[in-house]
This record gives C-alpha cells, structure tokens and sequence, in this order.
C-alpha cells in the first residue's frame, strides 16, 4: 500500500437513492446484509434511508431499523435523506451521523419532489438547522447538514437551468446553515465542461462548503464528469452498487454511478479510496439474492479486473529499456530504418 | 450554429472494428446502407473494410466492393485496415485514402493477431510505406498512411505493458515513415490517468505524428478516457454506432467507444463533430433490422436527448439574475437568513 495516496470518499446511496427507485421493497434483513457486505468491502460511508411517511415510500419505511444497523459499526458513517422537519427529528432520534435535505434548483422539480419551492424548502432547511443546534446544546453529538441541490445540471420538467438560480440557491443554503453543498445531477443530464463551470460558480458562493458531487449515469457521461469533478478538487462521490436506481415509470432511467465501476476508476488512478474492489464486486450478490430479476447494472462486473491491474498499484509498468525479446527483435532486423 | 467551435474528427469503425467481432456477416448492401445513413448523419470518416483473406474474416469478404461504395461520396475519407503488404496492394488497388496497420506493442498479441512480432510488423510497415510512395510516384494520389499501436494500455495475453516498448514502438513506426500514429486501447482497459501519461510519453518520441485515439468501452472509461486525451490535444477518435462489436469468443466484452454517445459528450463540449445527433441516432435503424437480435449498446439511444439540449448550443443557461419565481420566492420568505 502506498500511504501517500490522495484519500477520496465515496458514500454507497443505493439503500436509498438506489432502492427508492425502484418499484420493489427489499427486506430489511437483506438491507442488513448489504450493509454489512458493503462496511466487509471497506465502505465506511452509506446513506442508508430516507424518512418519509411510508406511505409515500413504503421501500423506506424500515429506515430506523436499517439506520440502528448501521450505527452498529462504529466507524461507519451513516446519512439519511430527509425531506423535512419532521423527519430530521426522526433521523436524529434513529442517530444518524449526517443529515442530506434536497432542495431542487428547479422550481417545477422541488413542487413536485417535496411540495415545496426551493424558498420553502431553504426555509425547512434553515429549521433544521435550529433543530439540530438545539440537540447538540442538550448534549447530543454534532450532526451534519447536508445541502444536496437537486436537478442543478437540467431538469426534466423545466430544461436547463440558469446558473443565477444555482448559484441563489447555494447561497442560501450556505446561509441558512449548510455544513455540506452537495451537487446532485437528479436526472443524468450533466455534461462534463458544465460540471467544470457548475463547480467553479458554487465554489464562488459556497467555497469549500462545497463538498460532495451525486452523478447518475443516465448518459454514459457519469465517470467522464466524475474525473472532471476531482479535476476541480473534489473528493467525495456518491454511488450505487450495481448502479441500482433506474425509475419505476420510465423504463430507460438508470441509476446513480456504479459504485464499482466508480472505485475501479478512482483505484486506476492512484486514489486511496479505502474500499477492496474484489470485496466490493463480490457482495452484488447480496442483491442478486435479495432482487430476483432486478437488472444489475456494471461493467466491471461484465468484463472483470485487467490482468495487468493490481490493487493500488499503477495500471502500468515503467522500466527504462524496452523489453528483452523487442530488443532482440530490433537487433535483428536492421532492415528497420533506425 | 458557432463557427468558432473547434473541430473533432469522429471515425466511424462500426463497419470494420464491430463487424468483424461479431459471429454475423452483414451483406454488402446493408454496409452500403449504413454507409448511406452515417453520410447522411454528417459522418466523413469511416473505416469500411479490412483487407485480409477471406478465409480467416469472412466478414471481410467484400472489402473491394464496400470500399467503393463508399468511395462514391467525394467527401468522405475512407479508411481500411491491413495489416501485410498484399492488403495494401489491395486496399490502394480499391481506392482507400487511408491505410491502418496494426501495430501491437504487445509481442503475444502481435503474434497471436498478425503472426508477427511487432519489430516484423514495423518491416511490413516500411515495406507498405514504399508500396504507397511508389503509387504516389507513378501519379496516383496521396494515401496517407496509420500506424495503429494496438494493446497500448495493457495486454489480455501479456498484462501491463512497459513504457519503453510503447516508446520503442512508436519511434520506430515514425522512422518507418508514418503519416500518423494512432493509439488503440484494443482490449478496453486504458484508465485516465494512464491515458495522459501514455499520450505524453508518445508524443515525446512521435511529436504532432500521433493524431488519433481508438478506445473500447470494456470498463465503462471510454468517454472519460476520450475527455483525458482530448484535454491533451488529441482530436480524433474512432468510435462504433450502438457500440458494435464485442467478441465472439467472449461473452464480457464490449466494443468500441458508442458513436452517438461520444458525439453527444463533443456536442455538450462545445466541439464540433459535422455530426447530427438525432440523425445519427436514426441511423441505428440499419443495424436494427440488418442484424436483428445482435445486442445495440448506448446509453443516449436508450435514454433520449436532454429536454435541455439544443444541438450546437452549451448546455446550459446564463442569466445575471435568478429567476422571477426565485426571486419572487426569496422577497416573500423573510425567515431565511439573507
């Protein structure tokens, strides 16, 4: 191992993002085993649930149970979604380590993912803040606020987005009492040169709050704005195992960027990312047996580790001198211009 | 449209680099027919055909005939792959413009694919140099002349590859007169950081000569493999409609880059490709009914353009101030901290 290696975060949100996502619920013992499959890989951070009525989403109704599991690793940092103030409280009564509010860029897409326009919902957000304020003055332990914006690469409802309204947004959020800005391309529009410029025009509201980027992968751009991402100096990503996700209602959606697919890349280029890829690729069988059917989505998985790939080792061999049986071949055929 | 954007080369080498790793032959009119729709599409190079005995590629049977279809298009550079000295004769026989030789840097792979070693290849290369200049001399036209450096990122047989066989390789395919030198990630498994290195190191030895990169998608790097060397100043790049290609002996592997997803991510990038998107996506349509139940890979065919997406334009919107329902929002709302 090479202890100089740049450390990157990457959070599994397949618990959440990626079984809220699709139609069918997986237990929460399977959801135990997941979460134990992926901390034996070395993943110490997971969003694990979201707290919201089950009736709305009956796939996150076991979200205490599943965040009790969770915390049973000790460093294991766990995040729950919450949409509200009435689920912070939850989550904090659950003991989560880290809060994520989602607050959509989009107008259209806010109203329609929480009955709330992004205003109301900076006003929600701000109310967590003081919720959570309030619990660790009574002695509980310091909890994360998570701004996660939403639809900020484009929004299927309302098309692009102005980069006024992005940077208001963040802005806010910073104000309203934002540990963290995440970034997230809800519907997999994002395109590389634009995260570049995203990322430079929140990095010139939020500065180093802004901390965390949320790719799908719906249009095979997911790693190429991954690496435009660590390029513009972040380092913590979120991801899917076997890129679950996709929609229950739109049979082409797809689903956040393939954790392992995610971890090869970030190995290949010399991140420490703490996770065991091999380890990793093996527990897709927790969802193999858990969602019968469900398509696993990977290409690692497909195609496998290169032969020449060695866990946190360059993909390549440098040496001085061409190899042996090229240099013999050279030496003897001297018909080859030199 | 821009006129200012700056120019990428897309090769089309579905019709060589997928058809030939595919189990099926396509009939020479449906190649006829996808060279119609990709010209159609905006598409002005494609490698049609490689010049190779029938018995082993019967794929390739109708090289001749394919190439002259092709050739039909006065504006279209038409490429064939050849890899001995009689495919060149034959190739410039039919009228190609540009020849291919591969090149493996790997001696396993250079054997197993051409029955040479490379340092053999690099004498059949300069044995193709002189057949070419001596029909330049006798009055026919320009050919130009590619060196394809094959399994340059690592090798299925022979793993890594060393830098100082990339190096020696490509030194000598200069010397042996290459108009350009090409880089192919033959069996997908280039990763970033790699790419930068390996197109410095070359560049090094082979200075504006190399030109043009040729990618598999095998673990899911292609695109953001294309963005590392398109940010070291390569823009040409082969790609392959609906991802075509793969291998009949191996059910894992996957083909060349996706045409219509790599032209998406250039269009997003602000570069120009001649291509149209949407035309280009039409062109599927050959495939589809030419080679029906052969799996079609790519993500945009699948999940459609963006709402936001205007061809040719960025894909996003500048506005200097929020939006008004923002901005109405935020007046009304007090509570949250200005």
């Amino acid at each position: 191992m090479n202890d100089t290696r740049e450390r990157v975060v990457v959070t599994e949100v397949g618990l959440r993002d990626g079984l809220q996502s699709i139609a069918r619920i997986m237990s929460t013992d399977d959801k135990r085993r997941w979460i134990d499959a992926a901390y034996a890989a070395g993943v110490r951070h997971m969003e694990v649930a979201s707290f919201v009525p089950a009736k709305l989403l009956p796939q996150m109704a076991d979200a205490a149970a599943v965040v009790a599991h969770a915390r049973s690793y000790d460093d294991l940092s766990v995040t729950a979604l919450v949409p509200n103030l009435k689920g912070a409280q939850h989550a904090l009564d659950a003991g989560v380590e880290r809060i994520v509010a989602p607050i959509s860029v989009s107008v259209a897409h806010s109203v329609a993912n929480v009955r709330k326009t992004p205003a109301e919902m900076i006003d929600a957000f701000a109310a967590m803040r003081e919720l959570i304020d309030r619990a660790t003055s009574a002695g509980g332990r310091r909890v994360e606020l998570i701004a996660g914006l939403s639809t900020v690469f484009g929004c299927t409802l309302q098309g692009a987005v102005p980069y006024a309204d992005i940077a208001a947004i963040a802005r806010a959020a910073v104000q309203a009492g934002a540990d963290v800005i995440a970034l997230g391309d809800t519907t997999g529009e994002a395109t590389p040169r634009q995260v570049g410029k995203v990322i430079e025009l929140v990095r010139d509201v939020a500065g180093d709050t802004l901390r965390s980027l949320h790719f799908h992968d719906t249009r095979g751009l997911g790693l190429a704005n991954t690496l435009v991402a660590l390029q513009h100096g972040i380092r913590e990503f979120d991801a899917s195992l076997a890129g679950l996700g996709g929609c229950p209602h739109a049979p082409g959606a797809t689903g956040n960027v393939n954790t392992e697919d995610l971890v090869f890349m970030l190995d290949s280029m010399g991140y420490d990312t703490g996770i065991d890829i091999t380890r990793l690729l093996a527990s897709r069988a927790v969802l193999a047996q858990a969602l019968p059917g469900e398509p696993l989505y990977g290409y690692l998985a497909r195609a496998g580790l290169p032969k020449q790939f060695a866990h946190g080792q360059p993909a390549v061999r440098e040496s001085a001198e061409p190899s042996e049986s090229l240099r013999y071949s050279h030496s003897s055929a001297p018909q080859v211009p030199q």
